[in-house]
């Protein structure tokens, strides 16, 4: 990790700059794989199979067969911890659910909205090294919870055509049914223009490599709605002399080793914090499974010494994290002036893979500089918020003046004359 | 209109498709644009908005004195009506704040989130034949109630070099002071990448031509956010015998008057409403001001006659329209039926236009059948939601093996070590 000294102000916008994606490239590559499947359907999805997962898959659709066997495969260990992760993050997203509140603005106007579930949603759950069962619970109990009335997953097969078991044993707990051997942009495209075995859905949820994120922007030029753009994951750690090295240099390795392309940040205004949490992370990384990946990592990554913690609170608010962990004495205070972050770790003993696994919280965030802007995944995620209005005729008698003056001024006629013809009827009475 | 009687079940997709929008010609045009404003700043948007409006603008920006001239020139029963809408709007607009719900989903171990207004703000008004100041009212209101820090605001110059009037008072007693005199895609293109006058900014709302709705789209590659993509504005009216073919046809006619490229669709289950709502819609557009726009759209336009009021509404949630009018007898009862779509107006004393303008409800809408994944503008889309947890010792020491078992599982074993050594040392105590 590079360790850098009091930056100038005007310097943080280069030293916070993220890894430039080019998606150009990819997406020239992802165009012909979107054409295919929407043209030739299950044998495209199964060429392209073939080709990236080399393996030949008859039947894209999980059987009942295999998902009971793959029960059977989980240790109960593991299956009591996902069911624990499930009821944590059960709870916290269950309270998300906006109640119905009518408003009256003028007497005989009531106004309100409702949420409706989006109907039918598509879950995309990477293989690969890790077999992330984890993002199942993520994107399928708010999914359920909403009500999503079609819910379908996809996610490639090893090389023997299988799914790791405990992606099936989660989604089984979770309550998804219809589950694809299906990865990589192929997926995304099947969920895009749907085929024999996999369906159309109106909105893509999930993580993934380049393709799969070239993917997910072009199906939106489709009509189909996705989670949030995507980039690589990252972690800053924001930490005062009360913060531990050793738990600080952990916190910057479990971002570490998710990809070389990882970012991970420290800020602190404690010197000696600084120099320690850099000694820590060099020995604790030695240890790892995965110490060749968090190693490229951390080549982009950054100690950066301020003056005051309020410089730190600054600059942190324009890196607008994805995960932001403060491992300051007093934590929630700082929180409290945090307005750029995906989601806020607060304190010694709340480690960013709380939230990644089983605290409540949902993973699914946005990366990238864009929690700017987005908020991660939540119950919001999988509905549509519908207005609804009810007008009597002593309200439009009320109302019409008002909306007829604006009509006219904005030179829209017909829009008055909506008006106007109901006031004349209601005055024949 | 064209009137369409019993179509089958398999011939709706066609029957309800929307004009296809090409935007990659409009693209291959913004693109330049797009480059020299962020290359050139002010001298571009000048030079663009003498090339499109006609009209050569020396400072961007709107001054005090042209912002108390045109406060001082708009009528006071415009004034009054607009206050009216005004005050409508927000009574609505502010019971959409959340409020902060802790949930200790383990002992020790709490979890919330928090609305966190965005910063910084961009709205685009059109200027153009009609001067939309309603949209400053239904973007201006919830961006201020949000609490964003800056608040911008661009609409085009007419040919005089002046903002509509009506534009400006909106914008001062909505509260907004940084008003520009520009329009189109370089409006959107100097809220993307900022210039000497106009702030760059993190998310762009309002409505648009063709270019503004490209550039906006090309806005988000930079990583700035937007409202909604856009298409051509529409209404669907769901009427049953109860309805009153005049006020029918003047909410359909409201609609059409929009553009050229507007949709209006009627679905009914009354043959004579059907044949009475179509003379009447061909009595009043010869009525209207802007008749020959809306005979153009009306091309487009097709009443639907169905067998019963389940296929009308089954029917009705395919197309997931902007607007939905229920002008039926039992017009709630059948609003809790419906799925898909921007706004709801319920009953026949109930208009779009009062949505429009003045009820209270946000018109900034999904369009382009958007209604079955997005939700129209609220208090929501000017706030990021961040996720927070605090855990304590103790629900660490809860929560902590589940954690453990799940980072393993996945096989990311510096996950797993955050927590691990974090239990070593509360152990050691």
């Amino acid at each position: 990790m590079q360790l850098i000294k009091y930056p100038a102000k005007d310097t943080w916008g280069e030293l916070l700059q993220r890894p430039v994606m080019n998606l150009d490239e990819v997406e020239n590559r992802v165009k012909p794989i979107m054409q295919a499947v929407k043209e030739q359907g299950d044998a495209a999805v199964k060429d392209f199979t073939q080709q990236f997962d080399q393996v030949k898959v008859d039947d894209l659709r999980v059987s009942n067969y295999e998902i009971q066997k793959a029960i059977e495969a989980v240790p109960e260990e593991l299956k009591a911890a996902i069911s624990n992760a499930r009821n944590n993050i059960e709870k916290f997203h269950v309270v998300q659910k906006e109640l119905v509140k009518k408003v009256e603005t003028m007497p005989g106007v009531m106004c309100w909205r409702k949420s409706v579930p989006i109907d039918k949603v598509g879950l995309y759950i990477p293989g690969g090294t890790a077999p992330l069962f984890s993002s199942v619970l993520m994107l399928g109990i708010p999914a359920k919870l909403a009500g999503c009335q079609e819910i379908a997953l996809c996610t490639p097969p090893d090389k023997n055509g299988k799914v790791n078991p405990a992606i099936l044993f989660t989604a089984d707990l979770v309550g998804i049914k219809n589950i694809y051997k299906c990865g990589g942009a192929q997926a995304i495209a099947a969920f895009t223009f749907g085929t024999e075995s996999i369906p159309a859905v109106d909105k893509i949820f999930g993580p993934g490599n380049q393709y799969v994120t070239a993917a997910k922007q072009m199906a939106t030029k489709y009509g189909v709605g996705i989670d949030m753009p995507a980039g690589p994951s990252e972690v800053a750690v924001l930490a005062d002399s009360s913060a531990n090295p050793k738990f600080v240099a952990a916190d910057l390795l479990s971002q570490a080793e998710h990809g070389v392309d990882s970012q991970v940040i420290m800020v602190t205004n404690d010197a000696l914090l600084a120099e320690a949490t850099e000694k820590e992370v060099e020995r604790q990384v030695g240890e790892l499974p995965r110490r060749d990946i968090a190693k490229q990592a951390l080549k982009n990554s950054k100690i950066i010494l301020v003056d005051a913690t309020d410089t730190a609170v600054e600059l942190i608010n324009q890196y607008a994290a994805e995960h932001l962990i403060i491992a300051m004495k007093n934590a929630e205070e700082i929180g409290e002036k945090i307005t750029n972050a995906g989601s806020v770790f607060l304190g010694h003993y709340t480690p960013e893979s709380a939230g990644d696994y089983a605290s409540g919280t949902n993973h699914t965030l946005p990366t990238n500089g864009y929690a700017r802007v987005y908020s991660g995944v939540s119950l919001d995620s999988y509905f549509k918020k519908i207005t609804f209005q009810q007008i009597s005729t002593e309200g439009l008698k009320q109302i019409g003046i008002t909306i007829e003056r604006m009509a006219a001024a904005e030179q829209l006629e017909a829009h008055k004359k909506a008006v106007s013809i109901r006031l004349e009827e209601i005055r024949k009475r």
